[in-house]
């Protein structure tokens, strides 16, 4: 005697990957994962909900991806390897027009990382979903957030600020003067260039690989979901230092690139869901991050130094200092 | 900046517990556990939505103990030592009246278990709680649903069906003719016996000392969260085996004992919530058993056979057939 909800669990249901350590999947009690001997876990869990993490009718197959994506790039930020997690998943209805593609976004983006679904739950409720995600680092290796030293460099992996841009351009689209959008008559986006930022915010990449290649070589890492300034804050607050940026080397979104600087400064800085790493590493090792990067195929780029002065001290290219006034929670995704 | 969610975590965050296996806990883009060399890890996610597996208004102390609890009887149902646990929790608006009590009705609940408390994620939201727990089991040892064998004897843990004799108070006490209780008229409930079966309801034990000593004794086990037949036929489904149950043997709720004989074998055999262990043993091991249970200090009882004929027969104390007419998810908590 099947529920409707028991039958959602067949769309996520399919025969064990071959990564190995998937002792027992989904369908028991429990799921059993068997760990490298030595290794330790990260674990990480994200809720999203409706409405306030994502659009009520945002695209079904992308959302999968992203559900998936921002738990990857809380794995890549610590440096470890993917091995597998659950979905809990409550539903206002079981309809299989979202339900397949939602599976299939998932699922194609856990294939790619060796990432197995290996349990959960599913039930009736407002749409939420919840990810934990399990990986493995070797003990002492993982990226943490306390660890950055004063003169490291500062880095920041592919480009910021084109999610932040896409949701400017959606609430832009719904209301002219939306007040969440104070610079809103700065911005000048038309359809196409709309559609690629929103590529951005939609279907995240998560910076796995780069994860991987920088142990041993960062010394502190984060994932940038709530924007460069606030998740920054986090490393610099946990390590007891401060950051001096250079504002003008941040590297834009291609869209964001073609918009007023005053947009450009605010959204690279304090728009969110960029899902891109921000880590510190010795200076001596700048060869080393870039080798690393060029490994992983991914760009990264030179953004500043941790300093003693706490706080984020921003500067121009000229070296001038710069009073920016800015809101690091200014964006889609606040909690 | 911190937002009111954020402060939500402050709640739950305090020094880490002393199971030294937690390398590093809330407030890093993931925690780091240690697992013990060569143990499996055992991991079930749950997800408890307002309105369907709890009243909106229920005491949040119980709703914390509870949301915890039908996680580690996950783990009990395994025979695994729980470890730690994520919560992931979306709030409408974060009320210290209502946290406080949450988190200590959880933690409470955590530390007698030796279960930490290693992350997770808050926001705004419907009321939705998602718990990912951990916990260990050697290789080989879990207790697995498709390990029953022909000629074992099928055991369950404590008492059944108070819970469900809870629901069913709450409900006639709200509509006296509620559909969903079409036997409301035979059952007699007066306030304080709806109070004593309640806390059966509210605060159900988890199994986990039992689970732990049956390793090595029982065959095949799971929790019973949606009623007896329910679970008991995910059992038979898995070890492709059917059961013979003797209904007269069913462990009553001390509240629901008192109720017609129509009113016991429902509740008892397909109520919900009660969070016991369903369990079978080879026959040989009925001295096992019994000490088992005797040093996990919790009470067992022998209510059947697993044979080899699909489905389940159920049978009176003299012998004779019964033929019920039962719904396995006629309760609070469908899927």
């Amino acid at each position: 005697m099947l529920s409707e909800f028991d039958l959602i669990a067949q769309y996520f249901t399919r025969p064990p990957r071959a990564n190995g350590q998937v002792a027992l999947g989904v369908g028991d009690d429990c799921a059993l994962l068997t760990p490298t001997a030595g290794m330790q876990l990260a674990i990480s869990s994200d809720m999203l909900v409706s409405g306030r993490h994502f659009f009520a009718d945002v695209d079904p197959y992308t959302l999968g991806h992203k559900s998936l994506a921002v738990n990857l790039s809380d794995l890549a930020a610590m440096g470890a390897r993917p091995l597998g997690f659950t979905l809990a998943l409550a539903l206002p209805e079981a309809r299989a027009e979202w339900l397949a593609p939602f599976a299939k976004g998932l699922l194609a983006l856990a294939d790619l990382h060796h990432c197995e679904l290996i349990g959960g739950d599913t039930t009736k409720g407002p749409l939420n979903i919840c990810i934990t995600i399990f990986g493995e680092t070797a003990p002492g290796q993982a990226l943490r957030r306390d660890a950055a030293k004063i003169g490291d460099d500062i880095w920041v992996s592919g480009t910021l600020g084109d999610a932040r841009l896409a949701l400017a351009g959606y609430r832009l689209n719904a209301c002219k003067n939306d007040p969440d959008e104070p610079l809103g008559g700065q911005i000048n986006l038309d359809a196409s260039n709309h559609a690629l930022a929103a590529a951005r915010m939609h279907q995240p990449t998560p910076r796995v690989a780069l994860g991987l290649a920088l142990r041993g070589i960062a010394h502190a890492a984060i994932d940038i979901s709530d924007g460069l300034i606030g998740d920054l804050g986090h490393i610099l607050q946990r390590s007891g230092v401060g950051a001096k940026l250079s504002v003008d080397d941040l590297p834009l979104g291609a869209v964001l690139a073609q918009q007023p600087q005053t947009i450009q400064r605010h959204f690279a800085l304090a728009g969110g869901d960029d899902y891109e790493l921000c880590f510190t590493a010795a200076a001596a090792q700048r060869e080393a991050v870039l080798t690393a990067a060029q490994n992983a195929s991914t760009k990264v780029t030179r953004i500043g130094s941790i300093v003693a002065d706490p706080g984020i001290a921003f500067v121009a290219a000229d070296g001038t200092a710069l009073d920016l006034q800015l809101s690091s929670f200014d964006h889609f995704r606040t909690t």
